[in-house]
């Protein structure tokens, strides 16, 4: 663990007179490389080190993490220079983040922690009961994992803490891929979480990302609105049954789930039993395109169809193949929907803003000879806040049209 | 009433070669005087005439309304150029309309027809239970109210059918704004209406508009989710007391609702009390800005604290001064939250779009020296649906934020 206890040692690094230090002070978190002056001394300087930031007339703006092997090479954590980083820093910040989500939720089944937008850059936490799974996704996170893990216990009173180092944006800061317990043992089976009168399978280390998308749990009570009993549904993309087993729950007469993976598969069918409506859930392994195509060729027709695809455009340079893949998904989903049905598509790509994505999924029905109303526009819930600064990124989108 | 039966005698409209014939063929529902070949013949149509569009190769385009007074010169009423607009037309489209609401909500208290969406430009239909309040915003729906009406009964069993001229666009539309009852007569009361476990009142011939905003049904419901037992909430801009009523529904243990009208918020008194808690809530009549600042002044605090105004920014010429006085509206309101309160702002103007309202909302927040997290953004209720051509343009916002 590093040990930061002498603020008067820091180092102090200083930004560019062109990098926008009006924004960090309004409360942007991050610095990119080409605003920081990065003289030797900067670069020699440890992934995750904390130093004191000032802008060019050396005011100083407050205490960063550094990290000389990243694009974003210093990220603020607190606007006073000398702060102590330590289990009482941590302690703090959580309790800050729990009490939202205590207003939120009432079940500890939620996104604790949202990295930047909560105090903690780099750093998320979801929780699943007594069990919090952290992605430190910045080498400062990773370097503070001991006060981190602490106070999250002291906090939670969790008993079960997971690291989970899958996350893409590790490798941008040069950690490892290595997930591993922080404290207690890693559950051996799924853990059951309730949300939207369903019980869904968690499975907190060998699934996606932190084993469930709690981002989407109000676009799954959306779509769950729109059942009507009997309503014949489709989930494509569904990993562990994400949108099928809420509008099951809402009264569905059937929903067929697809997903490339048979585990996330596996975990929708857990799921569906433990809630007890397996009878009414299908399954169908396979490429999602394919097997959209394969329903149209069957001509198959449902009530409501979902699709949440992965990320088809994650970056700038995949933006246009990425919306033509959105567009793509949305004509053949929408031969899919009976005629007054509903189409809900749903974009977890930070380079796809709204307009982009909804008017891709707009020509997507049109292509499919189909038109749209368009009924509701969702975004990640509320434990996924967002900095306003930050917000044109939001990263997931979710549109729901009615067909004529 | 206009009678239109002998299809082949319509007139027939031509678009410039310039006008974008591809997007209406897509669904786009107006073309603007300027797009519009308009000779003599033309500029003689009487407003709220039907004739076939074509474009510039004399291909067919649709059915239209014709208003050579409007900027919007044309409607399109329906792809068939030769379809017969009668009763029957009218009922499968209000049919249509009324499967979206059935689905959506438990009881007939929603917005019936938005308009171009529904396939009815420019008529909006609020829906009281056995009450309709029509507004004919385009001069050919003042034209064909007859066969409307008859529809509307016919397919909701309604037993009222009130129009209501008090529309801003019906003065574009060059029609008058003389409301009355095309069947039935006018409660003489309030209509209670049951939302969010609160019970409104809505005045169907007195009031603002219609009656009753049910576009915020959903914001309500957010605002409601952030009020714990015992919060104390402010309500500005109150109207009949939207948000501060379904606050007390959820348990706030007082709702303070600002209003510059009387008969507003003696609305909102009367809901209170028909919600079995009007000792919880304390009415303040006067200008809003005024109030805010006195509030400050009195160093009052609250839990949550909610701003619907009025559009500040209803046109494009509006829109930096429209701007400003959010930005105005958020400094004055973020003063007034507790640390770790609640703050929702909402905008129901066209010009101003999320990004520029959103912004200009972060910035009064930091003006009045807080920060704030983004926890939610909502937009108009399913029962305002939107086409996805127009969706830039959707006029009601409203961003939620937690205050540190």
């Amino acid at each position: 663990m590093t040990v930061d206890t002498i603020a008067p040692s820091r180092p102090r690094i200083k930004l560019k007179p062109k990098a926008n230090a009006r924004a960090l002070r309004h409360g942007f978190p991050w610095v990119y490389a080409n605003e920081l002056v990065t003289d030797r001394r900067t670069r020699k300087l440890t992934a995750g080190t904390l130093a004191v930031l000032e802008d060019g007339a050396m005011n100083t703006l407050g205490l960063v993490a550094v990290n000389p092997d990243s694009k974003i090479i210093a990220r603020i954590l607190d606007k006073d220079p000398e702060a102590v980083i330590d289990q009482a820093w941590f302690t703090t910040r959580f309790e800050r983040a729990l009490a939202l989500r205590s207003q939120l939720y009432d079940a500890p089944f939620y996104r604790l922690v949202h990295a930047e937008t909560d105090g903690l850059p780099g750093v998320v936490v979801d929780r699943f009961g007594d069990a919090c799974v952290v992605q430190p996704n910045a080498a400062w996170a990773e370097a503070y994992l001991e006060p981190l893990t602490a106070a999250l216990t002291e906090v939670t009173g969790c008993r079960v803490v997971l690291k989970n180092a899958s996350g893409r944006a590790r490798g941008l800061e040069g950690l490892d891929e290595v997930s591993k317990p922080l404290l207690g043992e890693a559950p051996t089976a799924p853990v059951p979480v309730q949300m939207n009168k369903a019980t869904y399978m968690a499975d907190l280390t060998g699934g996606q990302k932190t084993g469930l998308f709690f981002d989407q749990r109000e676009n799954h009570a959306f779509a769950a609105r729109l059942v009507h009993s009997g309503a014949e549904v489709l989930d494509v993309f569904s990993h562990v049954g994400g949108f099928g087993l809420a509008m099951l729950a809402a009264g569905a007469s059937s929903a067929t789930c697809v997903d490339g993976s048979a585990a996330a598969l596996d975990l929708a069918t857990q799921g569906a039993r433990a809630s007890g409506f397996d009878d009414r859930l299908s399954i169908r392994q396979g490429d999602a395109f394919e097997v959209l195509t394969a329903l149209g060729e069957e001509q198959a027709q449902f009530d409501v169809v979902i699709c949440d695809p992965p990320a088809f455009a994650p970056s700038k340079p995949a933006l246009e193949a990425g919306l033509r893949a959105y567009e793509r998904v949305a004509r053949l989903a929408a031969g899919l929907v009976k005629p007054g049905g509903y189409l809900g598509l749903c974009s977890c790509s930070h380079a796809a803003d709204l307009t982009k994505f909804r008017n891709a999924s707009a020509r997507g029905i049109g292509r499919g000879g189909r038109r749209g109303q368009l009924i509701h526009t969702g975004y990640a819930g509320a434990d996924h806040p967002q900095m306003p600064q930050l917000a044109e990124s939001g990263y997931l989108k979710a549109v729901f049209f009615r067909l004529d």
